[in-house]
């Protein structure tokens, strides 16, 4: 039975790595002993052995101990061994080309039908989707296919927000960029905030944390669902 | 010869599209009474007969006549016989999978290089780069590469900005993402400000309109170019 959980960031405003989340990560993570993280985002171009240090100092607080896939010989064995799994935020492209090079999109597919527990952030949420078509994320790196692992029935936008009050600045809104997604895509996104979560159990799927999700789909207007909400239903 | 003008944005806060532009364009397409619209990124969604239609009115201003490539049968002959051509902003994916599967690609590389007058703004503009690579725009559609017009020997982020002051979001700043290009590629990245542009000219290239450019290098500290400065020797 699936067993997910995917939040929009790994970090709110004001806030340490992870600190925001860890009352949830205890009942995710309950009984666990090691959490088996996925590093190839690298958020800032940090390296994989440098955000698996992180990722470890995290989970330490909560007694749980962290094994970088970068450690690893045989990623493909050690996540399909994993106890529960992490994978951090960063650049998607960056990941999803990891994850296709290394073999590890089945394997994840696998894993997470068969029940392991996992946590996503920002880009580890992003390719729960059906496609990774709706990142934030700078396209540094091409990659083989837009189909992730698709663990739920729509697309996710991490980080979602309204537009700045008052900027000049003349890029797309986030909105707009969504809107266009939908004139080539028939797959609807969920806008996740900051400091809001998708908590998936078994075929449940329901909104956490604070804020509204925005919810677009083809040629609908826009709505939003509250924290607490199920998603199966409105999809 | 070539004879490009590379624009940031096509619009400026407060002001039409294009207007801000106007009196470059004079000097750009001085003799040109026909200009060929590439309308393919179709920007927030419109389709592209509306978005010639939009191009064909700010033209209008200045005696100029557009066709849209959207009207051609043959786009390939259509470029090739072009007096001038604009690509307009919107999606660089959108664009650069039309570019692809059309095969117009190569036919705007040799026209350029041959010397038909050139407009770009925004994805316009980031398709004239080695890659496609610095976009800022959601993957919507997936493009068979990330390779483009190669007609300046750097990238480039248009919209360039740098993050809002008191903001709490935790998204990555632009800087970021383009130092996050950086851990993956060697070309060098231009970051370029809403009302500025480069203006290409045979080999030599220079910023124009209003800003400093950003310039980002491998493992070099971000540096800052003014209005009228060459770019020719700092990459």
């Amino acid at each position: 039975m699936k067993n997910l959980l995917l939040a929009s960031t790994s970090t709110i405003y004001g806030s340490a790595f992870l600190e925001y989340l860890m009352p949830e990560l205890s009942i995710l993570f309950a009984g666990v002993q090691n959490v088996t993280f996925v590093p190839y985002a690298r958020p800032g171009g940090i390296t994989e052995q440098e955000y698996t240090r992180k990722t470890a100092e995290a989970f330490a607080a909560i007694g749980i101990k962290v094994i970088g896939l970068d450690h690893q010989k045989d990623p493909k064995s050690a996540l399909r061994d994993a106890e529960a799994i992490f994978t951090g935020g960063g650049n998607t492209f960056l990941l999803v080309k990891r994850l296709y090079e290394l073999g590890l999109m089945s394997v994840l597919k696998e894993v997470l039908a068969s029940g392991t527990p996992y946590l996503g952030t920002s880009a580890g949420t992003n390719i729960c989707g059906q496609t990774m078509s709706t990142t934030n994320d700078m396209p540094i790196v091409p990659i083989p296919h837009h189909e992730v692992l698709q663990q739920i029935p729509f697309n996710i936008n991490p980080h979602y927000t309204e537009p700045e009050q008052n900027s000049q600045h003349m890029g797309e809104s986030r909105e707009t960029r969504i809107r266009e997604y939908l004139t080539q895509n028939s797959t609807a996104v969920i806008g996740l905030r900051e400091g809001s979560w998708l908590r998936v159990i078994g075929p449940d799927i329901s909104l956490q944390g604070s804020g509204h999700a925005a919810v677009f789909k083809k040629n609908k207007p826009t709505f939003y669902v509250a924290p607490g909400q199920d998603l199966n239903t409105l999809i």
